[in-house]
């Protein structure tokens, strides 16, 4: 619990400070934008930084590898109340180099898994529960490829306004540095480069 | 293309200045922890400086409403590649004050969509596909209620480690502020307080 209390002590001090009132903001986007990003550690503040976003600018969320797909249900939901609830009109995919999702499949988990007999209990019955665990747990092979499919994907996704812009990045957690990869706007159905 | 133009333009002066190089972290999780929160813009950076985050300390999971059941096929698969990957040992969910999943429905998007015939086509698709948008496009009534059953849920989970920690946090995007929900470990059964 070491932790728990340590960062619960730390926040007292920053709410007494009134450390967090710098950081007051409207929960609308103020760049009535969404960037969907992946879980990295290095991240946190790299991004913020290196896409030049101050608190309450735009919407984030951050899964392992930015991957949206069909059954990604917990980021189209996120996706869909950005659009229409949080006024939303512009979608910022951004996967970044050295990517832990890149080159991952199930067998990376199965394999850790194959002596425990606790999480084999889990496997079994997650399988018996309908779970397909080959094509849950996979990533990609390029990050260019995977960040365009989800693009592409968004694009087609028959519940997203016309107009919505969707934009593909590639971000390096060394440096900060953005690659542009693709843009569509969704009534556009050829795919360009910037 | 005006909000891409001026993000690249302002990240190139970003590396330029070797801006991000001060940000330089291990994706491993300094502080062996992962984070699950909202997308909400306000908490980009009030979150880690209110739960003192540097980068690299923790990966970060953002979805609507910081919300975890069995269907969050995203969510799950990212606490997966955290846990038997990326080292962490301790799951922190943190909802939020004045979240807009609190008293969120699918009637709230079913009435802005019902004059798009455009929108209504994609969700008769949808629905033809076998989409349940009631299950689905669902918040909660009371945040509090929500983290604990986001933190019991993953107690529960099958593929998670002995061990592990889970807590449930409630962080205030005014000031910063977090209270304390609920901690389980793994083997425990009893819910607690801290």
């Amino acid at each position: 619990m070491e932790r728990l209390e340590s960062m619960l002590k730390k926040n007292e001090e920053f709410v007494a400070k009134g450390e967090g009132k710098k950081f007051k903001a409207s929960k609308f986007s103020n760049k009535n934008m969404l960037v969907i990003t992946c879980m990295d550690a290095r991240l946190i503040k790299m991004l913020p930084e290196a896409l030049d976003l101050k608190n309450g600018d735009a919407n984030i969320i951050k899964t392992a590898g930015a991957l949206v797909c069909a059954k990604s249900e917990n980021v189209l939901r996120s996706i869909l109340v950005s659009v229409y609830e949080l006024g939303v009109e512009e979608i910022f995919v951004v996967g970044h180099y050295d990517c832990g999702m890149a080159g991952f499949c199930c067998d990376n988990l199965l394999e850790k898994w194959k002596d425990r007999s606790d999480i084999q209990q889990g496997v079994q019955q997650l399988s018996n529960e309908g779970v397909n665990f080959e094509r849950w747990l996979k990533g990609f092979d390029h990050v260019e490829d995977s960040v365009k499919d989800s693009v592409s994907f968004l694009h087609e996704y028959p519940l997203l306004p016309q107009g919505i812009k969707i934009h593909g990045l590639i971000i390096n957690p060394e440096d900060g540095r953005v690659d542009h990869v693709t843009s569509l706007t969704k009534e556009e159905k050829i795919e360009r480069t910037f």
